[in-house]
């Protein structure tokens, strides 16, 4: 089996899992009790871990949630008021997030994105005024894989307005790209199941000085900003995946940069058309079956071994993603759309396979129906 | 080392892990991908399995969360408006929301609880009006143990006002009292590191005609009513462990039941007042060491190899326990609590073990201070 949606989610690291789980046998107790000291020494440290990769641990800090979704919910929610600037090309927990703040009263402003996924700079800063609350901008796409210099945007929205907070979620950027969060950086929402760790474990980075209100309301854990019990199992393997991920981040970037140029010089441009960016991440590459249907092409894939996706998994309900639509493209681009998103672990064998066969899928699907 | 402090988390249940863990590195799949059939299709048997121990599956479903706070949470937050009645019994994760949907305008009436930690039901339907939008009541009082008559609370309750919500707190009830939902229960929350589980993992069971209002935002999942990709290994370790502890909750229940006894009558009671009622869940034992500091009879007993707790970890910060001094305790007592609590796996000799040096520890403290 090729699998080529590991943007949706990555197989768990199993070295990671398997010393967090014997951490969490023999260390069970619980990280709030009294004498429950130890284990919450090796929090402190996958938190530092994990922080360092990062940002300037002496400047950032860091709210264990139960995933990219929550630390997403929590930056718009507790900051959301008046009105609150978004991109078009947001991942649901943001956008949706943003839908229902506009639900509560809160003025939703929409940023357009161009083509290849990436928010137009100057539309947005043009949203902006004395009266936004929050502006959250997506650091990579996950549906193109699009890269937003988020570091300038943040700049420019705290010149034009000061007291506005800045949030981007960083779940596709997080242990793939070269990351440094910088002072205009407020919040920072990443994912532990993107790179080798589980389902349910994220975290939102937090400039220290920035006062954020609590989301889970409870014992006080995590410094009284979210209450519950700390996911002890799945925190420790979030740190050490990272840790893995970290060590060959600048090699794993230019292996894959090169073998995304292969997989679109080995895609049939007749039947393919790419929609990522060539400086996007190179952990993405969408394309469009055009006049095919995704989801088909999907299903005769898979039946030959190869695991790719249709967009956003978490939008999969919807018959066209909402990003992609955003990007200005029509019904026959939209219809075909194929995302294809690579771990350290895909091999220049598995990216040649995947070309022939979804090259050999849409032809056949193109013949069978005329 | 004898562990005690069962109600503030257990030990995970190593068989279930072993099966969860082989489970997510097997099928690691988005559940929400249109190809993550077969992992979505164990989370649905993981749905159905923890359902049918507390309630009819045709009447009820499961939402699942990253915890029995989330889920206190998503109750409270998302039905409280005008004025919630909670008792002064509950949990942090229910207490301290109350007391944020306060700061936001809504009135929080809090139901006195009598010495034993119960309710004092006439008083708390005295504060139910037309206005109430939710009714919160703990199942067993996490620090004495005592059980609520949820049943019986929440037809009264629904008498005087129909379109009141109500929800209790089972947290340490599930797995280990025979629980069956009434259709006067809108929504129980449960947790799964109270019976072998993950940390990070529980559940907001609802009656299914209710109308739930999501909590978290983003890609639909759980019915649209919790967001974030499905925490897969943790909820199927939930559900192992949940088979697990129903298998034989009437055998340990009766077991403990004896153990408590055998406990109340090894300890000094010249030494160590009873806080906990006869008929209060058999998983939890509080005392007071009369006059005694329970933290420094924690260490000690510590130190000879007895973990047990001094109260609800999740309030381990403040000084008294909120809920002990509800009770109406004074100083005296409230100093030196001690909570004991059990699980399937506490032996008679550990208890014997546990009582020999708590009598020894406090002899010996009380010699010291004179």
């Amino acid at each position: 089996m090729i699998y080529l949606d590991n943007a949706a989610t990555t197989a768990p690291d199993k070295k990671a899992l398997a010393r967090a789980v014997q951490f969490a046998e023999e260390n069970y107790l619980n990280p709030s009790a009294l004498y429950g000291g130890e284990v919450s020494a090796m929090l402190k440290k996958a938190r530092e871990s994990l922080l360092s990769g990062i940002a300037d641990p002496t400047r950032f800090s860091l709210v264990f949630t139960s995933g990219g979704t929550e630390a997403d919910n929590q930056a718009l929610i507790t900051c959301g008021k008046r009105n609150v600037v978004i991109s078009a090309g947001e991942h649901a927990a943001v956008y949706e997030t943003g839908v229902s703040l506009k639900n509560g009263g809160v003025e939703l402003r929409l940023a357009p994105i161009g083509a290849d996924g990436r928010v137009d700079a100057e539309k947005l800063l043009s949203l902006v005024d004395e009266k936004t609350s929050v502006v959250s901008v997506v650091h990579v796409n996950n549906e193109t894989g699009a890269v937003n210099d988020i570091f300038a945007l943040a700049r420019a929205v705290k010149k034009k307005n000061p007291r506005c907070v800045f949030h981007s979620d960083g779940v596709q950027a997080f242990g793939k790209l070269p990351v440094r969060l910088t002072p205009e950086i407020d919040l920072y929402s990443v994912s532990a199941h993107k790179i080798g760790g589980l389902k349910g474990v994220g975290a939102l980075v937090k400039r220290k000085e920035f006062v954020l209100r609590p989301f889970l309301h409870g014992g006080g854990q995590e410094g009284n900003l979210r209450s519950g019990t700390e996911n002890v199992l799945g925190i420790l393997d979030f740190a050490f995946a990272a840790e893995e991920k970290f060590s060959s981040l600048q090699a794993d970037l230019l292996r894959l940069q090169r073998e995304r140029e292969r997989l679109k010089t080995l895609l049939d441009k007749d039947l393919f058309v790419p929609l990522s960016p060539s400086d996007g991440s190179p952990y993405i590459f969408t394309v469009s079956a055009r006049g095919l249907r995704g989801e088909i092409l999907q299903r005769l894939a898979m039946e030959r071994g190869v695991i790719v996706g249709t967009g956003s998994a978490c939008s999969s309900k919807k018959p066209h993603s909402r990003v992609i639509e955003a990007c200005g493209y029509g019904k026959d681009i939209l219809d075909g759309v194929l995302r294809l998103s690579f771990s350290p672990h895909t091999t220049e064998e598995e990216i040649s396979v995947a070309a022939q066969t979804l090259n050999a899928c849409a032809r056949e699907l193109k013949s069978r129906i005329g």
